[in-house]
């Protein structure tokens, strides 16, 4: 059986945005910011469409919470207006579908609007449960012992710095901080700008302070997935990060993609959660059956580099790494488990970073810290250049797609951003 | 000459809260939450003074900026609109002003209000600038090297928890969390259930991403000033804590004091910032005469305890420790020059904490992890109850007040909340 497809033309199977996609966002046209829908090339403006007389009355509701500037409102929601308005989506954007010529109306080019940030963060929280990194990184600091001993028990996870999240396309200026060179440390431009290749989870609609989220039914908290680039400045962190963890390493910016992945749409590509023989099981706060089955993700990740001087010749990017969902050693919905498990609240608009996915194999790290094994070992681009860390100018962009075989193939679009010289 | 004093009876000097505080807050007197300002015991309406014609223009802009159930407009418009509203605002209350049957009817007794939270919290971030804080902790796990190489240069500190701040009254739940007593983590209520006496800072106006905040001038983001206790699960930071920092030891709740004493208020009370001879200066970017001359604060703090026998028994709370603002190694201008020296923005309504406030000498300890010398030494309470942690039941108050030969003594109000036994 062939798989249904929309009559927008731009969604065909190529595209990450196809008819099994629908994505949300927020996007201005001049106008006031506003909440859409991307399919193909376009987006569809869910203010007209709640206006239009053409959905059922769960997913107005759901087209209404996500008019406004942001999409707060929506998450807090929950899952059965989202799928509501999906399930209307489908129906009129499937090719043959009635009211082609109005919706038609309520379709803009995404090339003619600005793309925003589609929520306000409340909190921002930044995991860890990249196991291949975390040994990768371990390994550089103590390579007989890589792995933390509450690594398999707890998934780890910090405070991140919610002001200042940006959208895709936002330049990241080069920061200052104080770098331990010497003896005496100085305040200067970082000389170990790196990326962190991550997956983000957008929350709603979240719990009551004192309320823990049991981990079955945590899912239900999670409103979407974006990719989440954790700027980091290496030499910054190394001489702050005793004893309280990063801070001015990784506050300068953050940069998240636009569009908000549906659990819906991702629901094909679950996958079982599987531990080595040898690990521990998790603790039973942290375990069941049904998250066992299916509490995993598989989609393919992947970051590309473009410098100054590939852009000036004219070259396509270079891939500096292929990764996976798959190496989550925690699933996101034990991330709301133990996050919530001592009463911490989570809200409509919270966003977690897993940390960084780096795979098992050369070619598969999440950032140059490891690809470059600690700047020992320079990458060398396609056009011969070098990189143990970032240079200005270099454009980093991580994309996303989940592939499954008889399924149509979704993708997260680009989550992506340039590097700018130090300001001072 | 004898300092102005408020016409309002309860203003006396004996008050927290004489014409020469005037701190903001946000209450409920059973209709929409809104800003007010407190005298004595009573709270003045800002909506009806606002419309009341009887200030000048720039404070009516504080005053309606302050109007509505969170003070972060009003933060956003820095000092001059406030300092105009304090100035109208004192000669209003001050004895023999003009228009007091006026006046009167603004306001209401605080006893009758509900007292809210006074800032929607962008990000909290927690610092760690008490030193004698620093080595207390750090001597129990390092004797010999109780600081680390990078305190006195950095004013270190992390992103904290911002969903989970509530205003002084707020019970507090006993949180559960993993805690490593033997091989195998288990996961169950906490044990060594701690408070931690910080100073608050309300931030405003704030930064944009990328524009760092020199430090003359850096106090001009200082909305103003509370009291703040960041409880703290011992046992669950033990085992966290590895690599990344402080996360659910701390997110389960965090207590602030009700009340925005401003800047202006506490002028008077300035101390210069000085360093031990030995100690190094602080780089560039943290240091200026200015700064060196008056960038310290002196206020009293005091820590008190009224377990649940002493409630039964009519028992007064009792001071578990008294310590002081003197013992910021790092001040606050240094704090917000060095959050924003990467780049990184700030907004009106963060919160900063100062970190655990401890003195040099016994009895001035800022916790009880110190006090107790994590909970080997128990402390004896007056009614011979002992505690090396906190128990179920125990009420935990912080407060605050700047004492300066010649000038009125000003208070923060009380940092409250009961300790209540964990859920399930």
């Amino acid at each position: 059986m062939t798989p249904p497809r929309s009559w927008v033309p731009s969604a065909g199977p190529d595209s990450d945005f196809p008819l099994q996609n629908l994505p949300f966002g927020v996007v201005s046209a001049g106008d006031e910011p506003h909440g859409v829908v991307r399919i193909g090339d376009a987006v569809l403006d869910l203010r007209a469409l709640a206006a239009s007389g053409l959905l059922t009355e769960p997913a107005r509701d759901a087209a209404r919470a996500a008019a406004g500037g942001t999409l707060n409102e929506l998450f807090a929601l929950g899952a059965a207006p989202r799928i509501a308005l999906r399930n209307d989506l489908q129906a009129l954007l499937v090719d043959g579908a009635p009211y082609q010529r109005t919706v038609t109306e309520f379709l803009t080019p995404v090339r003619e609007v600005d793309v925003l940030l589609p929520a306000r963060i409340g909190d921002y929280t930044d995991f860890y449960v990249g196991i291949h990194h975390a040994r990768n990184v371990g390994a550089q600091f103590r390579p007989d012992a890589p792995l933390l001993p509450n690594y398999k028990w707890i998934p780890i996870a910090y405070h991140g710095r919610a002001s200042s999240v940006r959208v895709s396309g936002t330049p990241v200026v080069r920061p200052h901080g104080q770098l331990k060179l010497s003896e005496t440390p100085v305040f200067a431009p970082t000389r170990r700008l790196d990326f962190e290749l991550e997956l983000g989870v957008w929350i709603g609609p979240g719990n009551q302070l004192g309320e823990p989220v049991p981990l079955d039914g945590a899912e239900t908290h999670v409103a979407g997935y974006c990719l989440l680039n954790d700027w980091s400045a290496r030499d910054v962190q190394a001489w702050e990060y005793q004893p309280l963890g990063p801070f001015l390493a990784k506050s300068f910016g953050t940069t998240v993609s636009p569009w908000v992945i549906t659990p819906e749409a991702l629901a094909p590509f679950r996958i079982p959660m599987r531990r080595p023989v040898d690990d521990p099981p998790p603790l039973a706060y942290l375990d069941s059956p049904a998250h066992r089955d299916h509490g995993g993700l598989d989609v393919d990740l992947e970051v590309r580099i473009r410098t100054a001087r590939m852009r000036e010749s004219g070259d396509a990017p270079a891939v500096l790494a292929r990764s996976s969902s798959r190496h989550m050693y925690w699933a996101v919905g034990q991330m709301i488990t133990h996050h919530t498990s001592n009463g911490c609240d989570l809200r409509p608009g919270d966003l977690f970073g897993s940390g960084t996915l780096s795979g098992p194999h050369p070619g598969s790290e999440g950032s140059l810290m490891e690809l470059s094994h600690g700047g020992a070992d320079p990458v060398t681009l396609p056009n011969g250049e070098t990189r143990t860390f970032l240079e200005d100018g270099d454009e980093i962009t991580l994309t996303a797609r989940a592939r499954r075989q008889g399924f149509v193939t979704i993708g997260f679009g680009e989550c992506s951003a340039m590097v700018q010289p130090p300001i001072g």
